[in-house]
């Protein structure tokens, strides 16, 4: 069911939620992900989550919100209409929204050169 | 290392990344979490992170991307200055990012009341 609308977004509840108030948000136009999404119509698109956010979080009285979304099969994308999940979580919450099982640090110098490349990509693109 | 940088927004990479390239974009201005941000502030930093995450899939040759953001320790927030995580994933990738291991189906009625509610609460605040 639709808990918000407006001229290019709409948000409905998860039908398997993590927890009660899971949300998803979606463009009305149809990108597969928010990689084929112009930027300036992601950032449209998250004024309409940042609002829903509020929503959720006073309705469900969640402890805290995650913000999810995923592009692709390999980053567990599985429906290829562009959303955003909004997430409550709970202080005795079970495991999932964002994890980090896998966390560790990485050297300076591997950083810069990694960094590199990624401002290079960026650049050749902005 | 920075990797992006505008007037109002940074990027640069996680520390202690997921996988390599995993990067951090934050606004200039101090927000705790997205849910203080005003919802403007929130989508033009989403222009910021559509823009990062496009070169940092290009210079990771990423197989997909997930976009994550935690509000409130209950959300798995540790830094308490708003920042949005860009994060490569690969087909053979470990567990993590985005993950939801206890989601289950919720039935019609249940959702309806707590769509209601939220609802509410975003013509409440909208």
């Amino acid at each position: 069911m639709a808990v918000y609308e407006d001229d290019h977004s709409l948000a409905f509840l998860d039908i398997h939620p993590l927890n009660p108030g899971h949300t998803l948000v979606i463009p009305k136009k149809h990108y597969d992900s928010m990689n084929e999404m112009p930027p300036d119509e992601v950032g449209r698109l998250f004024i309409s989550v940042a609002k829903v956010m509020r929503g959720v979080r006073r309705a469900t009285r969640a402890d805290g919100i995650n913000i999810g979304q995923s592009n692709g099969r390999a980053a567990s994308q599985d429906v290829f209409h562009m959303h955003v999940h909004i997430i409550p979580r709970f202080n005795d919450d079970s495991p999932g929204g964002l994890t980090f099982p896998q966390r560790k640090r990485m050297e300076t110098s591997d950083r810069e050169e990694i960094g590199r490349g990624i401002r290079e990509a960026i650049d050749a693109e902005v």
